[in-house]
């Protein structure tokens, strides 16, 4: 028997009108009467039709993903985490990929993405990078009036909410942490030109080196684009002297990483004996590769958590704009660990 | 300006109730007029009002994917083809992880699925492994009136549309391959025991050893369970007697095949020359892992794509069930190819 809204206003002792309120997340009811409702509600597995929810609301109870990622990890991690959000509130998620390579200028990646979500009637979007750096894409939410967070934008605070974490504090950490195993020569390896993180990640690691007073040589810092390719091409011009080359490589994410494993393999440069190698993101990749990859923790499951609580939760929507910074994790593997310390 | 159906309907130069229909997939319109208009459409960028939609013709327009699997590269493959036909039909994906592991027998599995979607109006339901293959899931869905498609479920035929790939075939001529490379002892890893690929992949090896006739050794075949902790402890004992060792090691997936080469590397034994590895999957793994792995490329992408095809294309929805076998591709790299050769 499928329960029904009488059914849980009778059991909780309070009346239909509550019920929808709290079902609504709407505010004025105590926190007493809430959790009795809540509580009714699950025991009787109540759930409203959605459909019938949305049309007495005016919500869809429908929030999307927006993304352009080539990542399928990155994109699956803050799905989920925005999965579990939307349950939690009743809501429910909607990926939308958007390719905007072909949108040369502003106005089309506008039109494209009003084109994307006009037939799509949602109450809230995530955007994740490098869409969430779009000033097209942010400009056609505003003209839209759709509610949106961004997912790791670049540094500059602009009056929109987000959810990040501190990229600058965590390369700078994990150099530190070469530092402090007695590296002096540390090989660098920046990732995509377009993906904010790769200036942000570039600049603690000049910050830790800086500090310590060890110089950066020009031939100690290479372009990637976050690919396992490029990080391949990096190794081998980090490694082509082997009289004088680094003894550590901090690739800017594990990808590359697992492309200055795979040279120095295949040079017959042990790993962390003769070089320490450190990565950025801990992928699944990170604990697959031989050794294990030292790599940063990125808070990537609670960013998509968070995203969507900044969007439907009552406690934090139609607030002003906030920044939501998350904690990441240096995660010490064998890749970078000196043997016997 | 945002595009009306009155302006498609003028500049197409038919009636709007045609315009609808062609929108809507619904059937007697003549090919070319279809054409004309959805050109037309395109053209004027006119996209209908998915609430509006739903409203007339009482379709929501939703396509839930229900899914329960660890590895989120085959998830974000099948929502990617699946995402790819929503759009080209005017359908949106839901994805809904379930996981059943708490849900002891088929009633309570039964009754989490109807949680799951008595509150969200879905057109339509794509299962995954190992979800294709619970009873419980499938009796939840007949009851609700739901269409629904199974994405590779064991080789039972049930009056239940499905797509799939032939698992025994792909494992017969990966094994074949090994043979004609001069392998006489071929060592084997399986998957999880709940997964229906594990049988089927493994009856492949089966049949290639003995239309070879080639023994299969009690000590070749280990019990794995699709992780790449479980290939590690595999490939161990596989390797365990340096001297009568086999000189290929087919894992059922390349989660596990990783493990083997890990392994491998480990004991100093040189992968491919004194070992073929070979696994299952194509996944990014199998282009990083050095050297690169030979494995079967599964048309995951295109499972999801047909899936969604079957649910909402007018051509193939309302018809009985039907099987839609789809292509597998060896692919051949570096860990399983005789130097040389």
């Amino acid at each position: 028997m499928k329960a029904t809204i009488t059914d849980v206003a009778k059991v909780a002792g309070v009346s239909m009108k509550t019920v929808s309120r709290v079902l609504n997340n709407e505010p004025n009811v105590a926190t007493k009467t809430r959790e009795k409702v809540l509580a009714v509600a699950t025991e009787l597995r109540y759930s409203p039709n959605l459909a019938a929810k949305g049309l007495a609301s005016s919500r869809s109870y429908l929030v999307a993903l927006v993304y352009d990622n080539p990542s399928p990890y990155y994109i699956a991690k803050i799905q989920s985490g925005a999965i579990d959000a939307c349950r939690k509130f009743g809501y429910h998620l909607v990926p939308e990929p958007l390719d905007l390579t072909d949108e040369a200028d502003e106005a089309s990646q506008e039109e494209a993405v009003r084109h994307l979500l006009h037939r799509l009637p949602v109450d809230g979007v995530i955007l994740t990078p490098p869409l969430s750096d779009s000033p097209g894409v942010v400009k056609a939410l505003e003209t839209m009036k759709i509610p949106f967070v961004l997912v790791a934008p670049s540094g500059r605070e602009n009056g929109i909410s987000s959810v990040k974490m501190d990229d600058i504090q965590a390369a700078q950490e994990m150099t530190e942490f070469l530092i402090a195993q007695g590296h002096k020569s540390i090989g660098f390896i920046k990732g995509h030109i377009e993906h904010s993180a790769t200036a942000l990640r570039y600049e603690g690691y000049r910050k830790a080196m800086a500090n310590a007073d060890l110089p950066v040589g020009r031939n100690e810092v290479k372009q990637g684009d976050f690919s396992f390719r490029s990080g391949v091409t990096a190794a081998e011009e980090l490694l082509r002297n082997r009289s004088a080359c680094p003894t550590a490589i901090f690739a800017s994410n594990d990808d590359m990483a697992a492309g200055v494993v795979s040279v120095a393999s295949r040079l017959g440069i042990a790993v962390p004996d003769d070089l320490s190698v450190c990565g950025f993101d801990d992928t699944p990749l990170a604990k697959i590769l031989f050794p294990q990859l030292t790599t940063v923790q990125q808070p990537i499951y609670e960013m998509g958590y968070q995203a969507v609580k900044v969007l439907v939760d009552p406690a934090l929507k139609n607030k002003p704009a906030s920044t939501h910074n998350l904690d990441f994790k240096l995660v010490v593997r064998d890749s970078a660990l000196i043997q016997g310390s």
